[in-house]
């Protein structure tokens, strides 16, 4: 029971916003150049598609759209994640799917089903804010594995399994939000080993996998657990159809081990009942209409472009300033200030600017590099990128100057 | 940290489903009729509004339905609700309104902002199934105040509020479900002073308002706080478009007191970032229409005669065999058998006659009376009435033979 006067729960006392979720109050301002988001552009929508598949979830379902759904999920929508699923080479029955509010609902009910207060999460450093937040509000206890030269420093992670009792390794093995790594076949094949031997369930949250401009797939956690290492309780996957169709449905699906499948439903139940039946029959005639996979190839090629714009927009205009990484895909750059300045310092005289991005700061569980920045190039063109990177570039100039003048 | 050998956590080794929720796969069976889900009827729907407001959201905003949105809720369906709001006696600031993904989401944010493990929720006994669900999730503590011939037993409640610290009182003041019964105006006033001398909120679950068949609208609790005790801290209120709009498009909203916008609102935005946009879209356009009104109208004219038709039935088929009272709204009738039958033996036979309906033992949060029963007459007509009390008659000639052969 609460010995506090305030009302609010313990969790809830100390509970913070998404700091990128506030920041998206400053894309209203006009004229605003954001690189802050990992929004899906706009005018890369395939509206006309989402526009026919609407037609048909209204006229062709007799209401059953607007009526209440299954908690699992419309069967049509399953089956048609199946087919999505089986051009990942993941081979699952529709009865294995859960359909998720987006696949932030998905990571919610990971925490009601598997998190008592206490519990350890091993994340990646720096790891997707949302997901942060989704295990602080459950309570449980971060640990973090860091990423060096942009890749998860496996040697850490086992002494972190080794020295703690962690119950769930959370991680995005592909373009991950903010870093931009991919984890390698061989250090997934290690981390499955991990994993089986400490007991630890990973969460593999793959809301990029199809977004790749450079180098090849490799294969999800999920595959492989299942079809090399006969662990298929091991891993949990979450995907969400944000990214590759329209994040206003808010659809997302995750695929328990068959032995979690029932309790999962049921954290899911307790959540909202069932995802909107309108955007799950939107999203399956969508995905029978097999416009999927040339949308996917025309997002790949226009992120491609985006990227390598604000690859060379750096280059030119901060070259010795910022360093980076190259992705191979997602939506994200992600940086390190070399002059010393803070990335929240820089921020503030970017917004004068009318610049936005995101200091990295805020995806570290542990002690933050304030140094670090994440910049998105899913919305800006080869013209926004050199003039994001001028306007950044000022930034950077009165940032240093004020930093002269008060020392 | 959990000392169990099963991941799961400990709130979900205990879990059970909605039964509701799982008797609805009955529903697929032929020749199926139901009186167990709060379904709103199909052929009451306004499809051809909720197309013309579709067409609308896909049409009118440049992409935007499919986008993301923000957390609290799109503009012009905040505003939207305000007018809706006033039409119930209400003003608010579009501000202060929080759109959810249902109102069982709203239910999930008030658990996570306010409630730590072993806080006292007080309900009503029965009470909405959803709802202990939700704070059993949460891993609170349930007390309930009995219902003594429809009508909640407020001289228990003050005794409860007296003994325990409560932290939440929860209830659905008009035409509750599952007991139909509806708050009077002095006990709503007298439930009022007693949360503010012992500090305990008010979360006020209003789906079925408007669904009044007889006598007259009480001012609703949020109203009666805010104007008549000077109390606005005091009440969390909570609606739905499911029940007078469309289900599917899992839309609700809550009006949580200032003080707790915030914190409401981080909760949300850990639970699925925001509602469907497409879904806001469409809701506002449908609003805007005018159209919600007439089918208001429409839907009480409906509800009424069915509800008339299977007390009707009742009467006619089952007479010395289900007590029940006259529910002034809603969708459902609280019964009890006379006959010394258990509702769940019932309900075994009553299936075998297809025939379904809801025994009254799930909605106790305590000890259950197993003479009670939910029938649900949103989805019934005058001839289904009767065939339905015809078949619910044959299945208890069965049952009680069956009871006799065993004795």
């Amino acid at each position: 029971m609460s010995i506090t006067t305030s009302p609010l729960s313990k969790r809830m006392q100390g509970a913070q916003s998404s700091a990128v979720r506030d920041l998206l109050k400053h894309t209203q301002t006009p004229g605003m150049i954001s690189l802050a988001g990992g929004i899906p552009a706009q005018d890369l929508m395939d509206l006309d598609g989402l526009e026919s598949a609407t037609q048909l979830a209204m006229r062709s379902t007799q209401g059953a759209a607007y009526q209440y759904g299954l908690t699992e999920g419309e069967a049509p929508f399953r089956q048609a994640i199946v087919k999505l699923m089986q051009s990942r080479g993941v081979v699952v029955d529709p009865d294995q799917i859960l359909v998720t509010t987006g696949s932030q609902q998905a990571l919610d009910m990971v925490a009601k089903t598997f998190l008592d207060e206490g519990d350890t999460v091993l994340v990646e450093e720096p790891t997707y804010l949302a997901a942060l937040q989704v295990f602080n509000m459950a309570d449980a206890r971060l640990v973090a594995a860091g990423t060096d030269d942009g890749r998860l420093d496996m040697r850490q992670l086992e002494s972190l399994l080794q020295r703690e009792r962690v119950k769930l390794i959370y991680l995005v093995p592909n373009f991950s939000n903010p870093a931009g790594a991919t984890l390698q076949l061989d250090e997934r094949r290690r981390l499955i080993d991990l994993a089986v031997r400490y007991q630890a369930l990973i969460v593999e949250d793959d809301p990029y996998g199809e977004l790749r401009y450079s180098g090849d797939d490799v294969p999800s956690l999920y595959k492989l657990a299942n079809e090399e290492f006969d662990a298929a309780d091991q891993v949990i996957y979450i995907s969400s159809f944000s990214k590759i169709l329209a994040p206003g449905l808010r659809l997302g699906w995750c695929i328990p081990p068959r032995t979690y499948l029932n309790p999962m439903g049921l954290a899911k139940q307790s959540l909202d009942l069932h995802s909107s039946t309108l955007s799950q029959y939107i999203a399956t005639f969508y995905l029978q209409s097999g416009r999927l996979e040339d949308r996917i190839r025309v997002l790949r090629e226009a992120y491609r472009s985006r990227r390598d714009a604000l690859i060379g927009a750096i280059e030119r205009y901060l070259p010795n300033v910022i360093e980076f990484n190259i992705p191979e895909g997602g939506m994200f750059l992600w940086g390190r200030l070399t002059n010393g300045l803070s990335a929240k310092t820089l921020l503030e005289y970017a917004l004068g600017e009318k610049l936005m991005f995101v200091p990295g700061a805020y995806f570290f569980s542990g002690t933050p590099d304030e140094s670090t920045l994440r910049l998105s190039f899913s919305m800006i063109t080869s013209q926004t990128a050199d003039e994001a990177l001028v306007r950044l570039s000022r930034a950077v100039q009165k940032a240093e100057r004020a930093r002269t003048q008060s020392a």
